[in-house]
């Protein structure tokens, strides 16, 4: 098998975690394996890099911190050729130039144009292991060391298991895969023996940490199955795949839930009741790079509301922005609300049961959790409620829909079941 | 003008350093003279490495330490870019590969064998500082980052200076030039005004730090002028030229006094009275990489002794590889005398100086240091004495021929001067 492993900052905090790994990788490759491992930058590396940048400059120029930064996979995959090599295997870094990752010139969140991984599969094929310098890429318009933004070592290795036909990619985490809820707020949260692309996308969208959606978009269109995996235990994790029909969690129709923190929910009233004033807002925003959920336009009569989330963080940008341009949207004022939080629930089997909506209701209601919004997409239900009370609805979802690792599922209102 | 400057680590100790350092780039840049500055990596950064690596791997592959090394160099170079942009400059940092420095492939000791710099004049023609890594460079054979050994900086300077032709090539450290010895031993030494190409080879190769014999014989060999100076001070420094016609000190036929510690001196008795045998000897500690100096070839009848120092470290293994060879090479026993220091006169007049040598031995008569080897070359004469008087022999040397800052020259015992 050939099997690209991505090991993250958290697996690789100094040097006698650098040597684990190497241990780690070097039994694989023992075993037959053909191996590329890729990993980040040492535990804090990137911060203190960051931290450096701050106190030369203001703003420092997005070409500089790319230089900046790629030093720190730079250092983490060579100490780890020279962990391997000393432990009695052999093993070559390559930067992401050498491995073949080309980009865009967008410097700091660079997008990949082309894989050529010729010198990767020459390390293969002479028995080593090939270790790649995550996160970053080569621009060829440029001539430029770029990197790929958030999340991007993964994307290196999903790209990478794309372009040399990997039978897996293996991203290891300090977590035991994909949960079906934050451990840290659900104690009883298990990890998920498998789920499929399209509810991992939905997770990672609405909250799940563990995978960016990038990442998974990315192994999805090119058919790459994911193991999330803990580089501190032995546990097998969460497969990711297209291969997955669904949840896997038997007497539940939901995968997982899901909470994304500090939101605003903004409303913008009067807005003409015809697509194009919406377009005109959502893509105001768009272009001020400002993300926007839970969209939902509300009839009313000749102009109608239109109400959605954004970062709580980008509230004020919002409401400034939209009052600033009201003539040529040609609608009321904007509302901003903050202090508000979403909780998801994710699963492929929630188109098909209508149960799913009553449940929800009952169990907030039960807790006495109020509902400002709800948005109902094929496989995901997302509530907009307080901030402070998002723990407490996240808890009663995941019980009420039986994902408790106790297990005692709550029938569904609507199926009987 | 066109000026290479280069910048060592420890006049780039910390962000508020680089921050000073971006301050006189930029005020050089904005006199109107195109720049082109080479940083090392911060501080103890390559340090800090190396002991990384030493806690990974007890022999770390040198391909492998030259991708970890040449981190230091592109953070410092990104530093400085952001540093300058934020003073309202503008520059880019290239790493050695984008500055067009090509070498071969021996990892940690490459050597340049092409030095294209198209995209540093790309810089320079917009207006820009450019700023390269320094110490790195590429090979083209294995497409790989290779590091050009100690004193790696300070060759890219000069390399650059020379594909580019520079005007000056600056070499910024901690101290106010090339010194007519070492200050901390010699209080009344001085900095020198200029030196020519020559003598600061020798001056190099017995002991002053400031430059690497291979930096100044690379300066040579291409006609670059170098300027060596402090970049805490705004003092001229020393010129190292080859337009300099020799000392500059008046009233002296010396120009400085150097100092080895730690030789040992090799005695290697009955060897044939042949150069065939004494280029059997040198070439076996050529090979095992052995550093020879002062060599001496002492007739004594039909066969004769070689005397020469090496390091004091690598004694024990010259004692060694010269008696397992003996019976190859026809030669007695080898006797090893650790604990000695080698000091030097350097300047461009000794060889037309018959006093010189004179004035040497009464001044160490005088102060009761015994000489164990003499050696004269053309612009050179060493003393091999015990390392626990070398001290003394510098300061007497320095005082005797006239370089004491109070400038009381002793006159040359041959000249009449």
């Amino acid at each position: 098998m050939l099997i690209v492993q991505k090991y993250g900052g958290s697996s690789l905090e100094d040097t006698d975690r650098i040597r684990s790994i190497a241990g780690r990788i070097l039994e694989a490759h023992r075993s037959g394996h053909e191996i590329v491992a890729v990993c980040s930058a040492m535990g804090d590396t990137s911060d203190e890099l960051i931290d450096l940048a701050g106190r030369v400059s203001g703003a420092p120029p997005a070409r500089e911190m790319d230089m900046l930064l790629t030093a720190g996979e730079r250092v983490s995959n060579a100490l780890m050729a020279m962990a391997i090599r000393d432990l009695g295997g052999d093993a070559r870094s390559l930067s992401g130039a050498q491995a073949g990752i080309f980009t865009d010139a967008s410097y700091g969140g660079a997008r990949i144009v082309r894989v050529t991984p010729v010198r990767v599969r020459q390390v293969l094929d002479q028995g080593a292991v090939a270790l790649v310098a995550g996160f970053q890429g080569l621009s060829r318009d440029t001539d430029d060391t770029t990197t790929l933004g958030r999340g991007g070592s993964d994307v290196t290795a999903v790209a990478l298991a794309a372009a040399l036909k990997a039978d897996m990619c293996e991203i290891y985490t300090d977590v035991d895969g994909v949960f079906s809820a934050d451990p840290r707020i659900v104690p009883g949260a298990r990890p998920l023996a498998a789920i499929s692309s399209e509810e991992m996308l939905e997770m990672a969208a609405t909250g799940a940490k563990v995978l960016m959606p990038r990442c998974v978009e990315y192994a999805r269109r090119h058919g790459v199955d994911i193991r999330v995996r803990s580089s501190f235990t032995d546990r097998p994790g969460t497969l990711v795949s297209d291969a997955v029909e669904g949840a896997a969690v038997e007497g539940s129709y939901v995968t997982g839930v899901t909470h994304t923190r500090s939101l605003a929910r903004i409303a913008v009233a009067e807005v003409a009741d015809d697509p194009a004033a919406a377009a005109e807002v959502l893509g105001l925003l768009a272009t001020a790079g400002i993300f926007v959920d839970m969209v939902q336009h509300i009839p009313a009569g000749p102009r109608s509301g239109l109400v959605f989330t954004v970062p709580a963080g980008d509230g004020p940008r919002t409401v400034e922005l939209l009052e600033r341009h009201r003539e040529r949207i040609g609608c009321g004022p904007t509302r901003c609300d903050t202090g508000m939080g979403m909780v998801s629930l994710v699963g492929a089997a929630i188109r098909s049961d209508p149960g799913v909506l009553a449940t929800l209701y009952r169990t907030l209601a039960e807790a006495g959790i109020g509902v400002r919004t709800v948005s109902v997409s094929e496989i995901r239900v997302s509530v907009l409620c307080l901030d402070d009370r998002l723990d407490d609805a996240v808890r009663a979802l995941h019980r009420s829909f039986g994902l408790d690792a106790a297990g005692e599922a709550v029938v569904h209102a609507g199926t009987g079941r």
